[in-house]
């Protein structure tokens, strides 16, 4: 999927919200554990309760790997019930030297090879350029890079101050921009802080950011919206328990539906307001 | 498995060879390919040719993950067909926010889970303390983190100077030894200089370090183990596409025994030696 494409959907649906897949089958609803495939089972009906509010959907992968091969099968079985319209974000983490990078690149973007051909994969940095590019060779995918993440070690090593005055995620938003553009490369982003997210917009003012954090994570979507969001939107914000819990029983897929349907209410306000 | 029944075994076998099973479709011998599963087969055969010569095995997890639930499948039946002294690696480099990591420890520690029981797995640090925490908490497991790996990449990031007067993976080091013991962490040095060895040594002592970049990656074997190693070896050095693609013909798997052989003769020299 294109930029514009991208940006087309959210104008269209008026949201930026994007579902998180954490699958987890000790959470859901106890009569679907009958289900031939619980987890994809789940997933069906949180796609078809939610996709009207929703741009993008997020499989967190490491919710499927716990199953092995089978759940290898569940997330394939997702993604081609995802709507195509959708932008569909592979939440793996995954980055390694070259060639090996380039083996991951084809486990999610190569339908021919995996049987899984999702938009973007998220990649940890750590390894450098050599483990992002093989990512960004595959035309219209995206590497969604992290930067700085919502979690309590983000404060390990993203915000350590290097000698040059940067902090390390810093660093890492600065030095990125050299191996793809705002075409093919978004960041992941805690942040909900104004001061935060204004660094964050002045070192890559043009780059989509995909915002966790929002909900169940805490963290004021107004707050995001308001100091993240750039002339194209720019914005993914993630929200997972919160819509895909809303509910343990055999509603969870309706008020999965007036979760996200109150985010992408909130979310037409500020695209109003700061687009 | 603990850290004294490795130290045994290589001791017994006289080797720290680690084989890394990075078994690419593209590049096994032909009369492979008629096999129901090539790359089990492929690994069957090299497992059966080396492993008297080899303490580890590591598969290279983006080779089966570009298979999708097949590949993970050709990854069971090779971990299962991994002779039960020798310590095994899943070189996965995964690394999320803790309830995520935890699901990825599952994937590779936990067979009722996944079919999956590997002793250790190699993880990111980008994230921090609660990324790495959940891999810890299996009990005889191994969490294998990444500080200083061989690519070029290694440049962008890695080797930057902190403030603190320290380079970032040095601080990956020295933060990480409060989060688990010498009996549960090793960590991924791509070092093969004197200087930086000791350098690294300095920081941690008593840890197993696991190099890759020995072989075909360049890197001198004697170097790394005159300055690497420790009183209980303290060294797992990786050899793939030297081994395990010595032959492309019919004769791969006896190449590649020969080429661990050598390996494994030059290690007894070190051995008596440095330890």
């Amino acid at each position: 999927m294109t930029k514009s494409q991208l940006f087309e959907q959210i104008l269209q649906k008026q949201s930026y919200l994007c579902v998180g897949l954490d699958t987890d089958i000790q959470k859901i609803p106890k009569h679907l554990l009958q289900a031939k495939d619980p987890i994809f089972e789940f997933n069906k009906q949180i796609i078809d309760a939610t996709h009207q509010y929703a741009v993008s959907y997020k499989p967190n992968i490491a919710f499927y790997e716990a199953f092995g091969a089978k759940g290898w099968e569940s997330l394939q079985k997702t993604l081609e019930y995802i709507p195509k319209e959708c932008f569909t974000i592979a939440d793996a983490k995954r980055g390694d030297i070259g060639n090996t990078s380039g083996l991951y690149a084809r486990a999610f973007f190569d339908e021919q090879s995996s049987g899984l051909n999702f938009d973007s994969v998220t990649v940890a940095p750590y390894m450098g350029e050599d483990s992002v590019k093989p990512f960004l060779e595959f035309a219209d995918k995206w590497v969604i890079l992290l930067a700085f993440t919502s979690n309590a070690g983000s404060k390990d090593f993203q915000t350590l101050s290097l000698t040059n005055e940067k902090q390390l995620f810093e660093e890492v938003l600065t030095k990125s921009q050299d191996w793809g553009s705002s075409e093919q490369l978004m960041y992941v982003v805690g942040a909900t802080k104004a001061a935060m997210l204004q660094k964050i917009r002045s070192i890559v003012p043009e780059h989509f950011l995909l915002v966790p954090g929002v909900g169940a994570q805490g963290g004021s979507l107004e707050e995001v919206s308001k100091f993240g969001m750039n002339k194209q939107c720019g914005l993914l914000v993630n929200s997972s328990r919160a819509i895909i819990y809303a509910s343990s029983g055999e509603d969870f897929a309706e008020k999965a539906a007036q979760e996200a349907k109150k985010v992408q209410e909130e979310m037409k306000v500020y695209l109003n307001a700061y687009l």
